[in-house]
């Protein structure tokens, strides 16, 4: 596990030291695969997570055993503004239902086998509004990805990343309009079901949010800073702990994306780790995923967060471990090639 | 499970005896539904497929504890024209493979909890070359629906049904033509991996195989008869009683489907108790399923067959009902509704 940093700057220093791919174990995967009993690629994108994992974990044959959902869990000043359709309080009540096991990512996590942990930071003290001040100090955003970064422990192997923090989406529309441009309509949607003048007013504040803090000055470490929120900040640690601890990981929806574009924004390759779980129905998620061109693993229609679609895409992962390892090939199998 | 039929006569006269969807049983998992820790609509399809599980095994809460992937295994008399890029003798082979748990259809039943059956039908001796004659007589294809109805077992809570057969989307691929129109070239692709001018000949084949068997007094079981085999009239067999005995089924590929097709033909609802558990690369599927009106669960670019897309997807239904019968109401959980 990295040692938690102490500043912005060392993590954007660490940026510099990301662990490239391990072409060898991604090379042994493509080579097994290539002698498993099927025709050549009729396993589709089983195929490919299970080169990709192995390329990422830097072993062949990659594993799955302990997988872990992360759910990082904070409070936003912009909530405040009614932004969405629940009150902030849902906030810390629903971090109770995680703890009682009565959410949707218990029961996943449950069926799947994962080792869920969710996160609280700070409930009672949300960030600023980002319409009036940045979100977090420097202190405050280097401490919560420093935070998020101690998720990755030894002996997990492989992550999926999400979160719950009411007000939320809005912070992560005006963080992709932030890095990415473009208009506060093209970024902004219902989140948990804001529908109207109430969507209107979301995109009135994500709009100027973003016009508040997007200066030429401000790289994406600063715009999380100042658009971001504490879960959000720890979501990037947790992914960037994961890269240097090469564990694999399963981006959640629009919120997780957005974390995860932070890095993105730093460096295209930052996220050769990772993969999109799931598309959430959320408009923002499709256009984040094109830019950070991953191609999601399922398209159910969910939209919830709290790490649900990508603990329903451990499954594809364990799946393709399963396979790959399982299999016989085709001289084990005394099963004819292609004739 | 319902009593083997005698002829083709019973089994169409069981058509018009399908039990309906159980109405209480879905509006029950609608209210609960509407009551869970979550934005209304957030679990998006898994909340489907919830609704539907108990509108098709008639109760509330559904169960899925007990989930069973069959396998059924033939020979066609057309794989001698060359169809397919493997030898017939694959078929055998591969069900050695299954018996010997080296496929990736048991890795994943593995995975997922589901009990393999892989069924053997006479694999020394192929049905007829469908280019020259009619694949199965009267009284063969009964017997084969008769001997997949078998399959489906009291204390089963889920069926995904699938197959193995080298030259079985030739079959598939005339079935289609026959039951829906159009050219050979819509519904023929290259399967285990046929193109050029093998997938030139294969198209042949097909319509060649249609326009033989495609006559204005052929109902759809007359052209299974005639167009289809034995893992295929099973397959028929599988999916009815398993609609007789409340036991939702998950459709694997292009075969799969187009066993499925011949009863949405004699019935559109016949059908209702069945999901798409994916959409294979093979081109006719996504075709075939536009016509079933079936929307896939799953898009991974597979296409093996041996029932591995619908066991991928019987992890969907065990979340859906995991989530819809262990999360907490907001009442129980004591968090706020939308504000």
């Amino acid at each position: 596990m990295p040692e938690p940093a102490a500043s912005l700057e060392e993590i954007r220093a660490l940026m510099a030291h990301l662990p490239g791919p391990d072409l060898e174990a991604g090379t042994a995967a493509a080579l097994r695969e290539s002698h498993l009993t099927k025709p050549a690629g009729a396993l589709g994108r089983l195929e490919e997570l299970a080169a990709w994992m192995a390329t990422w974990q830097g072993r062949h044959p990659p594993r799955l055993e302990h997988p872990r959902t992360v759910v990082f869990a904070a409070n936003h000043g912009v909530a405040a503004r009614g932004v969405s359709a629940y009150p902030p309080s849902v906030t810390a009540q629903m971090v109770q239902n995680f703890i009682n096991g009565g959410a949707a990512v218990n029961q996943l996590c449950q069926m799947i086998d994962a080792d869920l942990r969710v996160y609280e930071m700070n409930l009672e003290t949300p960030t600023a509004d980002i319409v009036d001040a940045p979100a977090m100090s420097e202190a405050e955003c280097a401490r919560a990805i420093a935070y998020g970064m101690m998720a990755v422990e030894p002996g997990i192997d492989a992550l999926a990343v999400g979160e719950m923090g009411i007000g939320n989406t809005t912070v992560a529309a005006a963080l992709c309009l932030g890095l990415f441009g473009g208009e506060a309509a093209d970024w902004t949607g219902p989140g948990t079901g804001v529908t109207g003048a109430g969507l209107e007013q979301k995109r009135a504040v994500v709009a100027a949010a973003a016009a508040r803090h997007r200066t030429p000055d401000a790289d994406p470490f600063e715009l999380l800073r100042r658009l971001g929120g504490l879960e959000l900040a720890a979501m990037v640690g947790a992914i960037l702990a994961a890269r240097m601890g090469h564990v694999p990981v399963v981006l959640d929806g629009f919120v997780a994306g957005a974390a995860a574009a932070v890095l993105y924004a730093t460096d295209p390759r930052a996220l050769d780790h990772c993969v999109a779980g799931h598309v959430s129905v959320e408009p923002g998620h499709t256009r984040l995923l094109e830019r950070l061109g991953k191609r999601p693993l399922l398209d159910l229609g969910m939209r919830l967060g709290e790490a649900s679609g990508a603990t329903l895409a451990l499954v594809l992962l364990k799946s393709a471990v399963a396979c790959h390892g399982g299999m016989a090939t085709f001289a084990e199998a005394g099963v004819s090639g292609p004739g």
